[in-house]
């Protein structure tokens, strides 16, 4: 995080066209709606790609934007777009030649048991903006588009960003279509019994966007903690995950004494332990987690033949991954040594971190100054598909609070007043981008 | 262990009877024999509690018995005795008045892909001592017994050393009846329908011995990294297992900065690499063992909410034990402060330390030095049959090495001069309790 002791500042009332109100905007009573759609019996929310509640969440959204006055349209990939066409434009198709739309938006999809916030909030903040936007100033100089992206999970097949992937073209269905859900059901089968693939006389998956913006909720006590109501994304980290495996020899935990053992489990320990010092040695925003661990043969009596650990890495900047993965393995190696163990390590993911376009950081800072709304500059510790985006246009996220940084969960909470505050933000500039020269 | 250094010395043979032909007994092939009962298809043996390898087992050492002149007999827990009586005695109930017989033997059952030597070795041994022991020398002065206990490992249901604790009474068939085995089989159904339990007309279980002789395999390295032939046990230590559970609090990994965190399986991990710390501080034979840890909800890009992990601790001095615990619950105690853990710490065995019978021990160095075997004093780091019976009757055990330590394990392997050296001390430690004065 930066500039954590920026106070908001009063703005300049004189060349600043205020809201009418924006109060009387449901945007609870909407996501509660919208979370009615794979609410699990225990409270919650599951709605994974192409499955039923997935496809009936967007066509109930397909319809809501069509009810605001937006122009619904699915893509081949069945990210749902509602458009809002700039003066002059009727149609989806009559704005082809203007300027890239600005779109704004999230992620349809959730993880198992999820929440009703994570995701839905992006959509149901840019659905209602752009119905604010059009009722109070009409049409907009410039095309905007609020998305309903298909998926960013990875909840239901080995595969994350699908949305925002096939928009920016970094993956293609051929790339996909053999990938299996835990039923055994193919990638392929699941787009075509949605509805959705090649052949469908749909508008290709592939879009050139004018800006991204992505209104999400923070999934961490970061603004929390700070008492901020915006957090104004610096950058999203960088991950990289590896799978660790310690090999020593299986012996009797009684007759084997200690000096003697290979003990596959202790090293591990002892490998953790050195994982948590690096972390903390690093500072922050560094991050290093451990989540999942196994022993076999996994017997009390037994000392461990081996052992495999998860870890994950996470930083803003790419040559701080390097060296602290580069610090572990050192210290790996020296415990492999001192246990008599053997030690395999393999990369399964590596994402560069992505810093978010300056510019739009900059407009964000400027309308929460002016509304008075408290903000922080800080990096996404989580992936999103802004990162996705980047690359392909300037991008970028605002962060509301999430109660006591739950998230993934059914207790996942963000306050009326912290969503109309991120809406409030989100309005002010889709109507700089859209209304203003 | 104790007494590396003592040099095995020649025999004062003035006073000592020669052991004829000792090396025309064929230990090898009737182990071999054996293991034809209840083997694996992959190598190995598998004989559960009352199932049919075990019964086809049992029933086929009772025909061994006979054919070498020793008088079968099952009791009601199916213990199999084969009785060598003393002189004037011609039947198993005949010698009720006499002192109480001297018995050797070990468990028939086995674990799950278990070896073919543990406990085997001990029934085969007694069985053959027994045989050569009559042929060479008539009957014995005082009456000696083989016995195949029926269980030891706890493979089966979840109790141990039920041959030995139903022999001295310290368990009976009411407390064991209703447990079940992974089928859901009951103990009681399992004894019924191998044909034992009360009310069969057989001896009853609770017999008193004059006193418990095990030849057993070490199961362990020690012997054979000092290059000894013997293990002459001093003392079978005492165990103590515990289930640690370590709560901290489930988070995000991108989104929750290291110091916010209460992780269980980083906190979990220091605990382990302390058990270890105390463990190689306290010096043999102390033992700590962490064979098993599982982490909630166990996902890699999830801070762990849970961890549980077992721990085995052992040494053959109660104080050290206690000690060893308090130093390590201390560990525990300020590693979960420090962490923001909760801990919960769960004892689910505790098994006080047993030292041998003094005098069996002499007899056995005794015979070793004449005999010109190298021998160690050590202690047994496994539990065995002979904790049981100690306090009930003078109690022994005698080690033979163990190719590379491995046990419980089809690979499981005793040269055959190491089996011979182990029976001959056997049958001359039965030699001078039943044939001399």
């Amino acid at each position: 995080m930066t500039e954590f002791d920026v106070q908001p500042q009063p703005g300049s009332p004189e060349d600043y066209v205020p809201l009418p109100e924006l109060e009387l905007v449901e945007l609870q009573a909407m996501l509660d709606w919208l979370s009615t759609y794979g609410a699990d019996p225990q409270g919650g929310v599951t709605r994974l790609l192409y499955d039923n509640a997935w496809s009936e969440a967007q066509h109930a959204l397909a319809k809501q934007m069509a009810d605001k006055g937006l122009v619904p349209a699915f893509d081949h990939s069945g990210n749902l777009y509602g458009t809002l066409s700039s003066e002059g434009s009727t149609s989806f198709d009559a704005d082809r030649e203007a300027p890239y739309p600005i779109v704004t938006g999230s992620h349809i999809d959730s993880v198992v048991h999820g929440g009703k916030y994570d995701g839905a909030y992006g959509i149901v903040a840019g659905i209602l903006a752009l119905e604010y936007l059009h009722k109070h100033f009409g049409r907009p100089k410039r095309t905007l588009k609020v998305v309903s992206l298909c998926e960013e999970e990875g909840s239901r097949f080995p595969f994350a960003y699908w949305g925002s992937r096939s928009i920016t073209g970094v993956t293609t269905l051929e790339e996909v279509q053999h990938l299996l859900d835990q039923q055994g059901v193919s990638f392929s089968q699941a787009i075509l019994g949605a509805g959705f693939g090649p052949d469908r006389g749909l508008e290709p998956a592939v879009q050139t966007y004018g800006a991204f913006i992505e209104l999400h909720i923070e999934q961490g006590q970061v603004l929390e903690r700070h008492s901020r109501s915006i957090g104004i994304v610096s950058d999203i980290v960088g991950q990289r995950r590896y799978n660790i495996t310690v090999i020593g020899e299986a012996n009797h935990a009684g007759t084997t004494p200690m000096l003697w053992r290979k003990d596959a489990l202790a090293g591990a320990a002892d490998m953790i332990v050195a994982i948590r010092r690096i972390a903390l040695q690093t500072g922050e925003p560094f991050v290093a987690t451990v989540g999942r661990i196994a022993a076999e043969p996994g017997v009390g009596n037994v000392v461990a033949a081996k052992a495999t650990f998860s870890l994950d890495i996470r930083h803003v900047r790419q040559e701080i991954l390097d060296r602290c993965w580069q610090d572990m393995l050192q210290a790996f190696r020296r415990i492999a040594a001192e246990y008599q163990l053997r030690l395999e390590c393999e990369e399964h993911l590596s994402v560069t971190p992505t810093p978010m376009n300056e510019k739009i950081q900059q407009d964000i800072q400027e309308i929460c100054e002016r509304e008075q709304i408290s903000y922080l500059h800080m990096p996404s510790g989580a992936g999103h598909d802004s990162q996705i985006f980047q690359p392909a246009c300037p991008t970028a996220m605002i962060f509301v609070p999430s109660q006591q940084g739950i998230s993934h969960n059914p207790r996942e909470f963000t306050t009326e007043t912290d969503l109309m505050n991120g809406f409030r933000v989100l309005v002010r500039l889709l109507y700089k981008y859209g209304y203003e020269d």
